[in-house]
């Protein structure tokens, strides 16, 4: 198995990756000092498949492990269903002591985490994520939350799991959709950061859409690297971790729009990363090979690579000054200058913005 | 005015007590590097007494502020008008640099916490109490929260003001009731920590009845030393903080089984506190002199000093093993050794409990 540390001083902890692994993740808690009461936080599609093993890991290492299922889907990280978890959480007494995992994909590891970071003021949760999405970004750096009507993700904490349990096979039982969105992730890590994992990308296509395990577990190791390191220098997104934020501002506005029905965040950030790269393009930062990489190497991944087309430009840019990331109404792009390295651009002129839409 | 600090690394942050200073709150505020749109969080009862002035004071120092009005009692401090709030923040546009005002007492205070603490994943905010409950212990150290219809206080965060401005004139318009339950936690302090406050409180009390400045700010002063003092050694309580809960884990269950519906917390935590002493009288721990001083100034200052019968005591039990300050079932509490001085006991027996609660 793969260990990765993330270092946070007294919040540090581990990302193991393997093959297979799943069932053996009984036998690390123990040294975690966790009491015997344990819950595991998943949906019904994941439990039936990963839940009873999971479940005999945790007793066969002597853990109380009762089950908590979320109905499967974006509107149910709510905090409606929290509020669900808390109950469950109270009526079977788990105590300070006790530690959630969550097994599942993003949605299940942040409303999981977001209930571990408030129930009694804060107890341990562990990520088991099965989704590519949530191997590679969501259930390392402690970004937890849920959502509110009114927008993504603006009700939530900062809070550490004590450890990141990743087994690749999962993956297999992923939906082919979701898997390629994921890859949209491993492929942002490349822009921002890592021109030679963006290469593994360009010539391993076949091994990786065959899900070959050492080819997986290279570039989710890779991933989990270079989110570990970011995470490391900015828990909480003061300064360098909006690196990681490539493609997010146009994405997430696009997920917005289009009222989160017709893309998967992944297949958003996607669009988001070809839009921004356009856009570094625009303002004569990248240069027209790398903007034509980028998108080649979307597309090969069958991810899309431009937005709709849309008559709401004021709209769509005012959705973009709702997000989180917006401070005092100024907007923030990541912008690639090549493949590998990024920088911040604020108070980018609307006009660049229509632009880049109109002309990918 | 006088100005302690709680200690706690990057997020240490300053109490400042004095007389008449609410206006002034203004002109410290923009040290802090807040963006220009805040939101006073009040409740209508103060918000109609120092809503007004507050707000021109933060006006005059160049800050936009918006009103967020919660109706007065305790079963309004819920996630279901935590949500409320987050719903005026968006649509206000409050962003990750805005910063939250809590103008109340402890219900106010801990709700602003709750909803600072997890609106964007955190944003700042600062604490001004105008109880004397709020004053001395609810505003210092960081506990937020709010109530879940099967507990109290279990759904919260620990989450550290960027300041607390107390002026103790507020305390003139508090209900006679309400300044009195704030004393039973200044009592507290006495008996956990400083015999010398447990004496001036036993001498002064005419001039604290009347509320004379000097004696108002001396023991509020006192008491905010001592909670700083201890939340700098422990802010997460894991462990020298459960020193604070002297009092309260009887006090809790008394609130509780009266569906607190017949005590001010202050005045549970006075009773809790009489049959706690008693307890370590039963124990040998405390002698008889100090557990006559201990119910003699709690009587002093007109409040309870003894439970009500109670024919359901294996419920009452049961009630207090529901406490977050359970862990693994087993009961703890905090039990004087003489005035000034505690100790922590695990695994209390349930007989000695009994013989406690009847014998008073």
């Amino acid at each position: 198995m793969q260990k990765i540390r993330v270092d946070l001083g007294d919040r540090s902890y581990n990302i193991h990756i393997g093959s297979g692994c799943l069932e053996a993740v009984g036998e690390i808690l123990p040294r975690f000092g966790f009491g015997s009461r344990l819950a595991v936080v998943s949906n019904p599609t994941v439990y039936a498949i990963y839940g009873r093993p999971l479940r005999r890991s945790l007793r066969n290492a002597g853990f109380e492990a009762m089950k908590i299922i979320i109905p499967d889907g974006e509107k149910y990280k709510s905090l409606a269903w929290t509020q669900k978890i808390y109950e469950k959480l109270l009526r079977a007494r788990l105590d300070r002591k006790s530690a959630l995992l969550a097994l599942g994909g993003g949605v299940i590891g942040d409303i999981t985490g977001f209930a571990a970071s408030t129930y009694m003021r804060g107890i341990d949760f562990v990520q088991v994520p099965t989704t590519l999405l949530a191997q590679v970004d969501s259930s390392v750096g402690g970004k937890t939350g849920v959502n509110h009507r009114l927008a993504k993700n603006m009700i939530g904490t900062f809070w550490q799991p004590r450890l990141v349990w990743i087994d690749v096979r999962t993956l297999r039982t992923l939906p082919r959709r979701e898997f390629l969105a994921g890859l949209a992730e491993v492929i942002k890590y490349g822009v921002i950061h890592d021109a030679a994992l963006f290469s593994f990308l360009e010539e391993n296509r076949e091994r990786i859409l065959e899900m070959q395990d050492d080819a997986l577990t290279h570039i989710i190791m890779r991933s989990c690297e270079i989110k570990a390191e970011v995470v490391s220098q900015d828990e909480r997104e003061s300064g360098i971790r909006a690196v990681l934020n490539y493609g997010h501002t146009i994405g997430h506005a696009l997920e917005t729009v289009t009222s989160y029905g017709k893309y998967l965040h992944g297949e958003a950030i996607a669009a988001g990363m070809c839009i921004e790269a356009k856009i570094a393009h625009l303002m004569g930062i990248l240069d027209g090979a790398a903007l034509k990489r980028i998108r080649s190497l979307i597309e090969a991944y069958e991810l899309p690579a431009s937005a709709p087309e849309n008559d709401d430009f004021e709209g769509f840019l005012s959705t973009m000054q709702l997000d989180k990331k917006t401070v005092g109404g100024e907007l923030t792009f990541i912008l690639p200058e090549q493949i590998g390295t990024v920088r911040m651009q604020k108070g980018m002129p609307a006009e660049i913005i229509r632009r880049a839409l109109q002309e990918l």
